[in-house]
């Protein structure tokens, strides 16, 4: 089982303590989760391992998937995006069978507990299918600094029903909701199948399993096939770095998250793109969902791109760091909280096409810097970006609000 | 919202109001489901319209679907198959897989129900994780009428702890299970998208829309690519229809289970085996996961087909049915409960290819017989097998229960 104990030796002995300390005030206090999906993304990789280590430490939190047929996801991955910036039609049957999902959700869940956190925008209308009488959080992953207007004002009218919003960023809050903010950063789970520690012969044997070459250095990008993460743009870059440096591979690695329809598209797009590349061995995609296999990838590159356009916080930033390794990134959403210029990666603007191929090609010739900004990358990890300091931002919240 | 008035003239009128007519028994007592999908199969198709349903009665049930990361599935589906008959090599690394994503699901999960429903073999377990307090159901929608014996002993361990099996044929009564048992056969909700009546004109329209020609009579088989809907032999009888009728085509049209990762391997062998047909038009292979085209399909076929080698209940049989259409089915599962041969549709052994063709030929020569069939088979739905009939036998189970 999930067990704060098993950080002892990650963490601070006093930190461990300090969770396992609980108050008074949130004994017999019981909190529900409410997203939209168990696997696949992000938030729900977050929440499988910070809901049960909540309840190891002694909070009795719960967490519920929101009920959706197909048409529903389809609407709210264009939500997502319109949130982000995109523009929406935001027609009547959308906004109808957003309803009534989360409508038809409410009739077979009940909510009786001391604080609901409702996640991102799929579940944030179920407030309007209940009597309020506990308070409400509204916990939203997206990078929402520059929304659309016509979908963010139809959707505030139920996000001023909530008693607090928590994002990520202080960019991403709007000046037009006089509502309380928090600002938590997310963060990453050191014992996942993803971030544990491998010994070089369990990467070299996951890597070979997959057929992943490494005579040659490997540049990686962990992301979604979601245009937000911009794979097009990391075909372009690599093609500029390979005229400097033959000597170079370039993997991208992406699941397809269940909420959403657009990736296999975009993959479509990329593969095409990239097609001779690919024959010739030099540029590899990946959408096998393996936790072990990213793991294995990120410890055996040098360099990390994360050239997205928008980033919530850019948790797959968090976990190459956590290994050690030199990370070129666009200076977006959260990855500046991660990363310093210079001192522990690259940070760049997402279109400086020239700029991402320029500092790759110094990190692989420049093996000393990629060490050093490895281990400065490292400890800015463990200080602020792991799950025991999500924990004990989540027990401080709580505190305040009962 | 889904209330039972809308069934107003679809059953009688005593139905509605026994329904309604809740005992003080059931007042205050509060039910839980659990399965492992929203959507996919027809487990979760039914739970939709039941849950919501019974919540309008005014029993107070809850739906919780269950945790799980791919792995689980991948397990629970070799699982599932082997209930039904197939080998299985259930290795130490499968029962551990199983075991530890139903405990990761009980930490975040509380049950403080007065009756807890457990659907199928993914959640099996779970009820080694609680302290138990209240009864427990398994019920299970899989033909155990030939379980493999390794997973069954397995299995039994957990099924032991239940107070009550719900099966849907007496054949899957198994004698080595000293635990009573209850036959519940499923229901469709004649309401639904894909039971509701349509225009020919509606008809028409989706159909043109996916491109399926209506100028041959069609044959359907609506079913998951699943090896025990044999998708395979309906090829193989279909070439022999051909033969003696060429006006006609094959459609087979079936959805892919969010559960159910060998589906696209079925699909690819079923398209291999049928290429120069469906290259001549005269296949129709269709994945689209769309309940009113399904309707259409239905509604607009000559005779529909239901070659399942193992079958729990046969919901496709009963939607085509309620359609008023001539159904030639497997004489497997619940099947043979839902048609009478001869009156009602035509029976045969599931491997008896040529039957099925000379029926089916049979039944496109004689459009007279046809309708006979359908309107004997139509009644026989309305009074057995419709959402109402559902929802009384657990009215009644719940009742002795409590």
């Amino acid at each position: 089982m999930i067990t704060i104990q098993n950080y002892y030796g990650i963490v601070e002995d006093a930190v461990i303590h300090k969770l396992y300390n609980i108050s008074k005030k949130l004994i017999n206090k019981r909190v529900v989760h409410i997203n939209s999906t168990y696997v696949g993304g992000g938030v729900a990789e977050m929440l499988s391992t910070f809901i049960p280590l909540m309840n190891d430490i002694g909070v009795d939190m719960e967490w519920r998937i929101q009920y959706g047929v197909p048409d529903f996801f389809a609407i709210t991955k264009k939500f997502h995006n319109a949130l982000q910036g995109d523009s929406i039609s935001l027609s009547e049957i959308k906004r109808k069978v957003y309803l009534l999902s989360n409508e038809r959700f409410s009739t077979f869940t009940r909510l009786p507990h001391d604080l609901i956190i409702i996640h991102d925008p799929q579940p944030l209308p179920l407030i309007n299918y209940y009597v309020k009488k506990q308070p409400w959080i509204w916990r939203c992953h997206i990078d929402l600094s520059h929304p659309n207007k016509e979908l963010w004002n139809y959707l505030k009218k139920f996000i001023l029903k909530y008693d607090l919003v928590i994002v990520s960023h202080p960019n991403y809050i709007q000046k037009d909701l006089p509502i309380n903010y928090k600002i938590i950063n997310p963060a990453i789970n050191p014992l996942s199948t993803k971030n544990m520690d491998l010994s070089s012969k369990e990467i070299e044997s996951v890597l070979q399993k997959y057929n992943i070459p490494t005579d040659k250095k490997l540049i990686t990008q962990i992301s979604r096939f979601d245009k937000w993460k911009d794979p097009e743009g990391v075909i372009d870059l690599f093609k500029i770095v390979k005229q400097k440096c033959k000597e170079c591979r370039l993997v991208l690695c992406g699941s397809m998250a269940t909420d959403d329809p657009e990736g296999i598209e975009i993959y479509k797009r990329v593969q095409k793109k990239a097609s001779s590349l690919i024959e010739s061995g030099d540029i590899i995609l990946i959408t096998v969902e393996n936790n072990y296999l990213v793991n294995a990838l990120q410890r055996a590159s040098s360099v990390i791109i994360q050239k997205s356009i928008k980033e919530g916080f850019g948790l797959t930033v968090t976990e190459a760091l956590w290994k050690g390794k030199a990370v070129v990134a666009s200076n977006v959403g959260g990855i500046p909280l991660q990363i310093t210029d210079g001192v522990s990666g690259y940070l760049l603007d997402p279109y400086d096409i020239d700029g991402f191929a320029d500092r790759i090609v110094h990190l692989l010739q420049n093996e000393s810097t990629a060490n050093k900004f490895g281990i400065a990358g490292k400890e800015h990890v463990r200080k602020n970006f792991l799950m025991t300091r999500l924990l004990l931002d989540y027990m401080n919240l709580m505190n305040d609000m009962f």
